[in-house]
């Protein structure tokens, strides 16, 4: 049986911008593992009815489903000890749990008040729809007035939001160490789905954090950068 | 040769209160070393000149001296591979970087703003002139109005700082994962910094953030416990 990950994409299925799905798809060539990717979209969550919930990424190994991402990077580190570690020991495992959890609760906020009214138009009908409707009661305005104060807003998350990570990555090339491990993919993932829904450039140049961004794109024979940047022309809410 | 760390204390030589020093100092317990903490003052930089800069921690291992705290947990787990891993592994150690420059750079100004007031009153005259005048350049007013909003500041404090720790110990008992590592010295270093000096709380009841500080507090026999916190009666600026 061959191995799958449903992996959220837009209208276009060559559009992949789910910050959870690249941790894994990350993870999956971290560990050398092929992998077949199935387009899936936010309203298609009876297709997931076999994972018993109804959110993406869900990797099926075999006779194995897992769904979440951290589930996922467990499960790979377990099944496939004897592959590249994406944790590089349990004390890796452990404390790279806190940078998940900051990334889910830190990072991700940010970044998504400064993207969130650039997805809309990425995305097919039926998510187009929910996609508004959820997003605009989650944060209790129209889209376009949740990310209309991202010019000011990236200061901020640039200078002080990315501090801790900046002043890592000033000591060591990748939050892994001397080599990429998951908690790179992790950090990374929301800068890909800002990369791929929006032309709004979240870093400056010389910024450590852009260098690494672009030697994680870079990696795994450029897997990552090989879905494409959303361009600038023509881009509704784009200039900001 | 003896073993020695130099360790930052108030007037009362027991006054122990650096998050810095006490994180070396659970790293030198974890380890199961023993240790001769030699008390400093912060205007005798002259005492460290043997260790070719002015701060502390600084550890003095037989012929070896290493100044700064994530120097010496480096060196301590390098040097004594066979004792108890305070990293668990080189990934470990990569990612605890992140939770070291996530603690310097988000955790540590926080508390600072709500505990600097109530510091000079524990300190050495000499100290005590030193401290008001370059902390009131640092933040640029006096100590008393930097700290006057922390009943407030406590709030977001709990509730945006401390997430990514809350939602990581809600999930596994220490940041190190099954047992403490040096990720949890890193983050306890700041609680016991404001526990020594300062009545106000920074943690409610209940929060699993306050449990953990239990756990770490009751670590190693108790070892950071023995040094008291600061008491609420009488103490300038402590009602909030």
């Amino acid at each position: 049986m061959g191995r799958k990950l449903y992996d959220l994409v837009g209208e276009d299925p060559a559009c992949r911008f789910s910050p959870f799905c690249w941790r894994s798809r990350l993870a999956l060539a971290h560990k050398g593992l092929d992998v077949e990717t199935i387009p899936w979209r936010f309203t298609e969550t009876e297709r997931l009815g076999f994972s018993g919930q109804g959110k993406v990424p869900v990797l099926v190994d075999g006779d194995s489903v897992v769904p979440d991402s951290w589930a996922i990077a467990c499960w790979l580190e377990d099944r496939y000890p004897d592959r590249p570690s994406l944790f590089g020991g349990e004390g890796g495992k452990a404390v790279s749990l806190f940078t998940n959890s900051w990334a889910d609760g830190v990072q991700h906020p940010q970044v998504s008040r400064m993207v969130v009214a650039d997805i809309p138009p990425l995305l097919a009908p039926a998510d187009r729809a929910y996609f508004h409707e959820s997003r605009e009661r989650r944060f209790g305005m129209p889209l376009e007035q949740v990310s209309a104060d991202r010019a000011e807003r990236v200061k901020t998350f640039r200078r002080e939001v990315l501090h801790p990570l900046r002043v890592t990555l000033e000591r060591q090339p990748w939050l892994g160490g001397d080599a990429p491990r998951y908690a790179d993919y992790i950090v990374f993932g929301a800068f890909q789905w800002a990369r791929v829904c929006s032309a709004f450039e979240l870093l400056e140049d010389g910024d450590p954090v852009a260098e690494w961004r672009e030697r994680v794109l870079d990696f795994h024979g450029g897997l990552a950068r090989a879905t494409p940047a959303r361009p600038a022309p023509g881009l509704k809410g784009a200039a900001a």
